[in-house]
């Protein structure tokens, strides 16, 4: 199977998903998916595909960000731009689709498109994000924000887990921090963005459909919680002197997912260590993350107060402490009504009549883009729901309608833009599944 | 305050004090004492307590296990020998006295016996063992396994958190692993094994005593236990799907604890850390350490049947996979009772009339030693029962009693071993508190 695909309306599925695995091989420790922000594996998946793009008849640049771009232009040089794009960076043991299957969909959208980009009412614009996960330095969507001219001067300071700052690893990687600004876009740039993305949900496989549109992107919120107890022998220590950081964490752990599920509001709790972690000692204290995600903000904050009341009151019972610090709090972004539209009409193209609607669960470059221009993604049905896991996986048929449908909607966006219709409403009321 | 307290029965519990908190200089980090077997700390603390056991009059050697021994002769050279001692290693972030006290009271008494070493039936010798803790290996009681002549050769390929071989250690500390065997000690050169220690709980301070002598030493079972999940999106997963291991881990430590608090044995969670450890991922193990006690083995090991049983069944109802691993189990050891009651004549000699017996909740390097030779224990009053904590306190005016009644002590074993009478009962029936 040729990984390079025929410029010309003729790139196949089984193209992308032989790109897809052709990345594999940029990872931090062999067979074992790890790429993270601003590594040599980040350096060498950005190389590989601005040479895709430029075969896709792109011009590329890598912006002050590590952002790799690429841009075709529209019926006359100079138009705003529809931006196609999505991230190459990953989780820890990652699958090969998580961000990846949208950067080379994207491509294969302007390759089928070839000559037809000059005809159309925009520049088309390519991204590729260097930092969507957050896995290296712990803050997500950093290449993205810079992107959108968001910008925490604090972040410079963010430390990898070796102790490298951000600042640092700019500079490691031919980058300048001082000209990090320049990467970030303006509103009259920009006509929209749309990104395309595998599910990470097992919805579109339950309606045994394979494409989504999506109507809103969960805004979420994340905490570092400690549980302070006090480090003390483990056999000498009788229960009523106790305060055992652990047994306080596991009443946390357990009690945030009882009434995070009877409200709605998906919790999970993904990092959790004691200290000082020694099997003789009980722990003084135990470290845990936490991640939040509702569809509307206020069910969310609503949901967490009560939770937040209720695990203080049980740490003190235990005579325990529960310190609580706001790591990321992102706003839901909603996608814009034209371009759900555009999505469900390049859905509808492929013989899906009545397209899915879903509301995203999980953070997407989208929402930092929300800032700066409309957006709307497209959902690909995945295997079992599975993501952020080697299981990740998607069937060739289901790559293969996403494309048709990709390139649908980008043409419905054009027809859109050009009638001056992108104040149009949403093709549903409701969030969706 | 002279550290080096001057020979001839003038051995100050000032002294004492100042001598433990002399060794708090010898720490892998400044500011925190933590001192583990074989490193350049423990060859420093073994050499300066060397000095002190030279200047009491007694010979002194490093064994091949890095055990720092001393031996004064009784009424003729070559004698059986009464042994004296407790261990020089740490926890980290440890208090000064749990292990240290015990080896500097050692020191005490043969400063105080002086010249009457010499009219003694026995020799006296003095072990300050090199390991007892595990905290760099996981393997408790390495030093006092190696004196006792229990060796497993699989410990060799131990490794610490930077990947160091415990063969590898021996070398790098200048011992020779071919020649471990060297350290063991024949039961026909023992008389017995005293050692002083603080309780670590608070049964001595709650009845307003200095002093306790101890019935036996609780054997700890230990465990690694995995609880295995499912690695998948934080965000994308609904409740239904998941298989959490974090959740998994909340309610195995939470039922863990009930179910040992209904059953009188002492159960710790010290360690817990999830894998992958990632804000938006759900985990897909946690891995945990399990520490339990009782007094008696067979209750201990009832219990944990029962807990076992449980934990099973809930790992199971939540589609997770419950991986139990024992890492180490040793069998109570009961004290002597001619040494249980020539401690209790110790204690009765400083004017407490009824010592409390204690059964010790904590492991100690008599365990191993009693594999070789009987032993007896003495406990001194700890500051809130606090230890492996730098809280970790006790007053002098109980270290004052301590050395006093461990002095009296010896000289009642001799009596005892002089007139025959090792095969003495317990003087008292129960397990005590």
């Amino acid at each position: 199977m040729s990984t390079t695909a025929p410029a010309g309306g003729t790139t196949t599925a089984a193209a992308v998903l032989a790109r897809c695995a052709e990345l594999d091989a940029f990872t931090a420790t062999p067979g074992r998916l790890e790429r993270t922000h601003l590594t040599p594996e980040h350096a060498a998946a950005n190389a590989l595909v601005a040479t895709w793009m430029q075969e896709a008849g792109l011009r590329t640049w890598q912006d002050a960000a590590g952002n790799l771009c690429g841009r075709v232009e529209g019926r006359e040089p100079g138009l705003p731009a529809l931006v196609l794009g999505s991230h190459l960076d990953t989780v820890p043991d990652a699958g090969s689709f998580d961000g990846m299957l949208g950067v080379v969909m994207a491509v294969a959208v302007v390759e089928r498109l070839a000559e037809r980009c000059a005809t159309l009412p925009f520049a088309l614009e390519l991204v590729a994000f260097s930092d969507e996960e957050g896995t290296r330095f712990g803050t997500a969507l950093l290449g993205s924000k810079a992107y959108s001219g968001q910008w925490d001067p604090d972040w410079w300071d963010l430390r990898d887990r070796d102790g490298v700052t951000l600042h640092r690893a700019y500079l490691d990687f031919g980058l300048d921090p001082r000209r990090n600004g320049e990467a970030a876009r303006q509103p009259e740039e920009l006509v929209g963005y749309l990104e395309a993305h595998i599910e990470q949900g097992p919805y579109l496989e339950e309606a045994d459909v394979s494409l989504g549109y999506v109507t809103t992107v969960a805004g979420a919120r994340r905490f570092r919680l400690s549980v302070h107890g006090e480090a003390r022998h483990a056999g000498g220590t009788p229960y009523e002197r106790r305060r055992d950081a652990v047994v306080g964490a596991g009443v946390v752990v357990t009690t945030i997912e009882r009434m995070a599920r009877e409200r709605d509001v998906i919790a999970t709790v993904g990092r959790i260590e004691a200290h000082p972690g020694a099997v003789n000692v009980i722990a003084g204290r135990v470290d845990l993350s936490l991640d939040l995600r509702a569809p509307l903000d206020a069910t969310r904050d609503g949901a967490w107060d009560e939770i937040l009341a209720v695990l203080d009151a049980a740490c003190t019972e235990r005579g325990l402490r529960l310190e609580v610090q706001e790591t990321h709090r992102a706003a839901a972004a909603p996608c814009a009504g034209w371009l759900q539209q555009a999505v469900v009409d390049g859905i509808r193209s492929t013989g899906d009549a009545d397209p899915t609607a879903l509301w995203s669960r999980a953070g997407h470059d989208a929402m930092a883009l929300a800032t700066v221009t409309d957006v709307g993604m497209l959902f690909v049905r995945c295997f079992d729901g599975i993501s952020h896991h080697p299981g990740e996986d998607v069937r060739e048929v289901d790559v293969a309608a996403g494309v048709d449908a990709f390139e649908q909607a980008v043409l419905a966006a054009a027809r859109a833009y050009e009638a001056g219709a992108t104040d149009a409403p949403a093709p549903a009321a409701g969030l969706g599944r």
